[in-house]
C-alpha cells in the first residue's frame, strides 16, 4: 500500500471532523422536529460533548502538524509545490478555520456558551413580560463577550469586522456601511410610494388550509424545484430551517398557518433554496471545504432567490395558481390570478421583520446592523438600545413599537451572541438579484420557461455558478466570477422598480 | 473547588462514552425511520467513526488508568476501601466492559465488521435466490471469526460460553443445555395436543385496518402501559425495535399489517415492554452501568411479559376488546370476545419464527441454539447446516421447509455474526413467566385489575424489582432476588398449561 500523503491524511481528519458535525446536525434536527420534550436536558450534554470533540480535533496536535507541513500558518503561503488550485483553496480554508478555532481559548468558548444560554433564557422571559429591562443585564454581558471575541479573533479597522467575518468571510464595515446607506436611500422613497399603491384587502387570500394538504403542496414544489425525493425529507418545525447533513441528506422543515397558505409556500421555497445549495455541492468532496457553504450571505441568496424572486413572482404563479385553485377551490377558485399576485406582494411597513414584505425587509436589517455595529464599537450602550430601536423604526418605517416584544426583543439572534449575522439576510437579497441579472443575460427567456413549470434552468445555473464550488472561492470572488461585477445594491433596486412598476 | 475523586472522573468519562453511544443510537434510529435512502452510504461512515471513538475511549490510557486505581483489573478486587455496594457494582461492570474491549484488537474488530457487512449482503442475495449455497462461503468466514472471537474473549468450558456471555452475562452451555432440553421435552407433547385443540378459522379476525388508526391504538396502549407521552415517540419501521437513547428519550417503532391488527398490537406491546425497562432505569445514573440493561434475556422478559403474557391474555382483552370493537366495528362488532381470544392464541407449527405462537416459538429457538453451538464447537460444518435445519424442523415441529428462505435463511442474526443471541429470546419467555409467578404471589388479584384497565401494578413491580437496578446485579442474582429461585422452565410450562387448559 502506498503511504498516504500529508494532504490525504489531513483530508481524512477533516472528514472525521465533518462526520461529528453531521452528528451534531442530526442532534439538532432531531431536537427541533422529533425529540420527546423530556429529553431536552440530556440533549444539551450531547451537543456540548460533540462540540468539544470537534474543537479538540480542529485545534489538536495532529491537525496542526499536518496543516503546517502544507501551508505556512503565519503567512498563508502554500508550502507544497505540487498542489493544484482546488487543493490550495482547501488548505487556505482549513487554515482559516483552524486559526479561528485556536484564537478562541476553550475557557472563553465555555464562558461564551454559558452567557448565551443565560441570555437565551433571560430573553425568553423578557419577551414574555414585554420588558427589555429583564434582558439588559445578560445582553450587556453578551456584548462585552462579543467585543472580547472580536479582540481575540483580531481585526484591522473595526471590531465588528471580526464578527462579520464569521458569517461573511472578508466582508468589512468599510464596504458594508456605504452599501447599506445607498440601499436605504433607494428604498425609502420606494416604500412610501408602494405602500400606498399596493394597499389592498388581504382577507381575500385567507382560507382554511389543513396542514396535511399544505405539506403535500410543499413536497410537490420541492420536487419541481429539483430536490431528489430519495435525498431529502420535509417536516414541520416552529422555526423552519434547513439542515444539510450531507449533499445526499437534506432535512427541510416548514410551518403551516391554518389560514395563510403563503407562510408555508414561502418557507418551503426558502428552505428548499438552502436545500438545493446543500444538494448541489460535490458529495465526493464531503469533509473538505469544497463541500461546504461559502457564506451565510451566499447561502441566503439561494433561499431568497427561490422564496421571493420565484415564489412571489408572476411567472411562477401563472404556472402554479391553477394547481393551487384545484387544491383549494376555497378561496382561490373565484379570485383572479392578478388579484392573488398583487395581494401576496403588497408593501406594508410592519413591526415584525419575519412578517415583512421584500421591500421593507431590508430596512429592518439596516436598523439592526446600525445598532449592533454601535454596540460592538462601544458608541451605544445596551440600556439605550430600546430608544434607538424605536426612533429608528419611526425614521425608517414610520411606525413605533408599542412594546419591546414587538420591537427590540423580537429576534433570538442577540440573545445567543450572534452579532454579525443580521447583515447576511440583506446580503442574500442583494446577491440574489445580482445573480438573477446575470442569469437573465445568459437565458433571457427564463421567465417563459417558469410559466410552463420548468424550473430546471434556474437550478442548473445555480449549481454551475455557485453550488458546485463550495468554498473554492471567497464570496467576493464568487459573485465577481458569476456576474462579472462586485456586489452592488443596484440589481436589487432595479428588480424592485421593474416588479412594482408593473403594478401601476 | 474540591478535587474530583478518581471515581467521579471515571464516571464522567463513562458518561461521555454513553453520550457517544446515544449519538450512535440516534444515527441508528434515524436510519431505520427517517433518513432519506440516498444517505445510506455516508451513514455507514458516521457509524464507524462513532464506534471507533467509543472503542478508543473505553480502552484508552485515561480510562485504564482511572479504573485500575479503583479495581484490580486482574482479579476484580475493589481496591478503594470507601466504596458502597452500588459503586462496587459499577466498578465490576466497567471492568467487565473494559476487559472485553481490550481483548478484541482493533484489527480484529475491523475484520469482523467487514465480514459482517459482506455476510449481510451475501445473505440478502442468497435469501432472494432461496439458495443457502450463495451464503455459505461468507457464513463459513463468519463462523471462523466467531470461533476466533471466543478464543480472544476466553472461556473455561465451551467456546460458545464466551459468545453467550456477550448477551447474557455469566450464562454457560453447562446451564443452558439442560434447561432447554427439559423445556423441549415439556413443549413437544403440549404443541401436539394444542395444535389440534385450538385449530380455528383465522379469517374471522381479518379486516381492513388503516395504518393511521392502528398507530392511534398503539399510542393509546403505550400510555395505558405507563409510558410518559413527553418522553417517548412511536413511528413505523420495517423491523420494529426500541431505541432507548436515555430514560427520558424512548423511541419505539411498530409495523402495521393492513389486515391483521395483532401484528401492530403485538409489536407495540413488545417494544413498549423494552421501552418501560429503558424508562424505568434511574436517569440520574445515566452514563453508569446502573442505568443500563442487565442482559438481553432480562430485557426480552420485559417485552414478552407485555406482548404475550398481557397482550394475548384474556383479562387484557376483557378490558380492551370493547374499545377495539368501537375502533373497528368491522369485523369485531359481531365476533364474541371468546372467539377473538381463542383465535389470536391458536397453536400452529409454522416455518417462520417471527410468525409463530408462544408455544412453538421456543422450539424455533432450541433448533437455532443447537445449530449454532455445534458450529462454534466445530462439530457441525456450515455446508451441512441446511440439512440439519430441515431435519430438526421435522423432528421438533413436524414440518419441513420447501426452500432455504423459509428455513435456515430466514433470520438476519448469523449474517452479521450474532452467534449467542438467539437463546436470549427463549430466556425472555422463561424469565417473564417466573417474574409473573412471583408478582402473582405478591398481588394475587392483578388479573382483576387488568380487567378494569389498570396496568399500573405490573409496571410498578417491574420497576421496583427489575428496572431500577440497571446492572447492579447479574441476571442470575436479579432473578433470584426478584423471585426467590434460580431460573427454571417450570413457571413457563405451568403458565402454558393453565392458559391452554382453559380452552378445553
Amino acid at each position: 500500500m502506498k503511504k498516504k500523503s500529508a494532504y490525504d491524511k489531513l483530508l481524512d481528519l477533516s472528514k472525521e471532523i465533518q462526520l461529528y458535525d453531521m452528528m451534531r446536525g442530526l442532534l439538532d434536527w432531531d431536537q427541533e422536529t422529533m425529540m420527546p420534550p423530556a429529553a431536552a436536558y440530556i440533549r444539551a450534554d450531547a451537543f456540548a460533548t460533540c462540540a468539544t470533540h470537534i474543537h479538540k480535533l480542529t485545534t489538536g496536535v495532529k491537525f496542526t502538524h499536518l496543516l503546517s507541513q502544507l501551508i505556512d500558518l503565519e503567512s498563508g503561503q502554500v508550502l507544497s509545490s505540487d498542489m493544484d488550485a482546488a487543493q490550495k483553496a482547501v488548505l487556505r480554508e482549513l487554515r482559516r478555520d483552524h486559526l479561528r478555532a485556536i484564537k478562541l481559548p476553550p475557557a472563553f468558548v465555555k464562558n461564551f456558551a454559558h452567557a448565551s444560554s443565560a441570555g437565551y433564557h433571560a430573553w425568553v422571559a423578557a419577551r414574555k413580560e414585554k420588558k427589555f429591562s429583564l434582558f439588559s443585564k445578560e445582553l450587556d454581558k453578551i456584548v462585552s463577550l462579543c467585543r472580547k471575541k472580536a479582540d481575540l479573533l483580531g481585526y484591522k479597522d473595526h471590531p465588528y469586522d471580526a464578527l462579520l467575518d464569521l458569517y461573511e468571510p472578508e466582508l468589512t464595515v468599510a464596504q458594508l456601511t456605504p452599501l447599506l446607506t445607498r440601499l436605504e436611500a433607494a428604498l425609502t422613497p420606494l416604500v412610501k410610494e408602494w405602500t400606498v399603491k399596493t394597499a389592498c384587502n388581504t382577507d381575500r387570500i385567507k382560507g382554511h388550509f389543513p396542514a396535511e394538504k399544505q405539506l403535500l403542496i410543499g413536497k410537490d414544489i420541492l420536487q419541481k424545484m429539483g430536490l431528489d425525493p430519495n435525498a431529502f425529507r420535509l417536516d414541520t418545525a416552529v422555526h423552519p430551517f434547513c439542515s444539510g447533513l450531507h449533499p445526499l441528506d437534506t432535512r427541510l422543515t416548514t410551518r403551516t398557518a391554518p389560514q395563510d397558505i403563503m407562510s408555508n409556500i414561502g418557507s418551503v421555497m426558502h428552505e428548499g433554496g438552502h436545500g438545493l445549495y446543500n444538494a448541489g455541492r460535490p458529495e465526493k468532496e464531503f469533509g473538505s471545504p469544497l463541500c461546504e457553504s461559502v457564506s451565510l450571505g451566499i447561502d441566503e441568496s439561494q433561499s431568497r432567490w427561490w422564496e421571493r424572486f420565484i415564489g412571489y413572482s408572476l411567472p411562477f404563479w401563472e404556472y402554479y395558481y391553477p394547481l393551487l385553485q384545484k387544491f383549494f377551490p376555497q378561496p382561490f377558485e373565484t379570485l383572479p390570478l392578478q388579484d392573488y399576485y398583487r395581494t401576496i406582494n403588497r408593501v406594508e411597513p410592519t413591526l415584525i421583520r419575519v412578517e415583512s414584505d421584500e421591500m421593507t425587509y431590508n430596512l429592518h436589517i439596516i436598523l439592526r446592523y446600525n445598532i449592533e455595529r454601535k454596540l460592538i464599537e462601544g458608541s451605544l450602550k445596551v440600556k439605550d438600545l430600546p430608544e434607538m430601536w424605536n426612533s429608528e423604526m419611526e425614521r425608517l418605517l414610520g411606525i413605533r413599537p408599542p412594546s419591546d416584544d414587538l420591537g427590540c426583543l423580537q429576534d433570538i439572534h442577540w440573545s445567543s451572541g450572534g452579532f454579525g449575522y443580521f447583515p447576511t439576510y440583506t446580503l442574500g437579497n442583494l446577491y440574489a438579484a445580482q445573480f438573477i441579472e446575470a442569469f437573465s443575460r445568459q437565458r433571457p427567456n427564463w421567465e417563459e420557461e417558469v410559466k410552463k413549470g420548468d424550473l430546471s434552468h434556474i437550478r442548473e445555473w445555480q449549481k454551475e455558478n455557485i453550488h458546485r464550488w463550495g468554498r473554492m472561492y471567497t464570496p467576493s470572488e464568487l459573485i465577481q466570477r458569476a456576474t462579472g461585477s462586485p456586489l452592488s445594491e443596484k440589481p436589487f433596486i432595479a428588480y424592485l422598480n421593474k416588479k412594482y412598476g408593473s403594478f401601476s
